[in-house]
């Protein structure tokens, strides 16, 4: 997804009380959700910040260092991660301008790393937002990864919208405060409650 | 703690596998733990990547996205984090040159931090190197929050190695390899299992 805020700097609440044509800022949502859930002790999940290889480092002052080479870096992991009632939750956030997801848009190290987690007991899914549609989905990484290798063995090269809850993702409904409050999906994939 | 890496270069085994007497590079040695305990599906855990504030960026090739200012940002939680033994785990890591570490050398919001993820169920824990005495210890986030707040209310101003033991801290005992084998002393605190 495109890296709107790399200074992970809060967008303001009116900003965002609706979301209009041009779609709402995906990572700036997640951002706010996870603040909602930090504040409200539901969950402590944080966006990792964006790795960069820093080459150049000069000092105009000497209490604060300038960098002044520096190179964005393929994250080795995923964007989000933290804890959610006891249990460790890790996913990779995406938006298409499409009504159908591109394996090409993944890292395949990314989904290895989710699956890892999987096996390692934790909660770990890929969280999609469909643009054109206004739609928000999750997908257990175990679905995700049956999709993927399928695509790998000539199977289809996109995971449709429209075909997610056949394949065992969940919408996430979109919500007032915060709009995208996607643990009520994960609630409903990982802990046998009912979406909303 | 020192930033001796800060593009996360892996340091080649031959350099560490002795500690010289300028001491080990402590966030080195606990990359390389965490690299072995990932190669062999002991537990996930990475270094989150330093979090920077982007200021300017040059396109100076079509390809290639070049930073040309930005500053060092205060990290808004921990060093590490990630999945153990299914339990969710957070720690900072911390070096100091003395035979005790001073209380003004960790933020009060990554303590806060760590007792929110102890209260939401974590493993969270602060890992000191003293460098002068070439000892590591894991303190868990209750029992440095106790010492931290006794700190406050003009009790001692940092925590003395030879005591770490007393307040509950355990001694990471330090191997072949990894060098700085923590989850045995986590084993020992939070799965009560001995340290060996």
């Amino acid at each position: 997804m495109n890296i709107k805020y790399p200074n992970g700097k809060k967008v303001s609440n009116n900003k965002i009380t609706h979301i209009n044509s041009r779609g709402m800022l995906f990572e700036s949502e997640l951002n706010i959700a996870n603040e909602y859930y930090r504040t409200n002790n539901l969950a402590i999940i944080y966006k990792k910040p964006t790795p960069i290889q820093v080459v150049k480092v000069s000092y105009p002052e000497r209490s604060k260092a300038k960098i002044v080479e520096a190179y964005y870096k393929t994250p080795s992991t995923t964007d989000y991660n933290g804890i959610y009632k006891t249990k460790y939750i890790d996913f990779e956030a995406k938006q298409t301008d499409n009504a159908s997801f591109s394996f090409k848009h993944i890292f395949a190290h990314q989904i290895i790393h989710l699956k890892k987690i999987d096996e390692q007991g934790g909660i770990a899914f890929v969280i999609i937002y469909f643009k054109i549609l206004n739609q928000v989905f999750i997908i257990d990484i175990k679905d995700f990864y049956r999709e993927y290798t399928n695509n790998l063995h000539d199977g289809p090269k996109s995971i449709k919208a429209c075909n997610i809850t056949n394949i065992g993702g969940v919408e996430v409904l979109l919500n007032k405060l915060p709009i995208v409050d996607y643990l009520k999906a994960v609630d409903s994939l990982y802990f046998n409650q009912k979406s909303k």
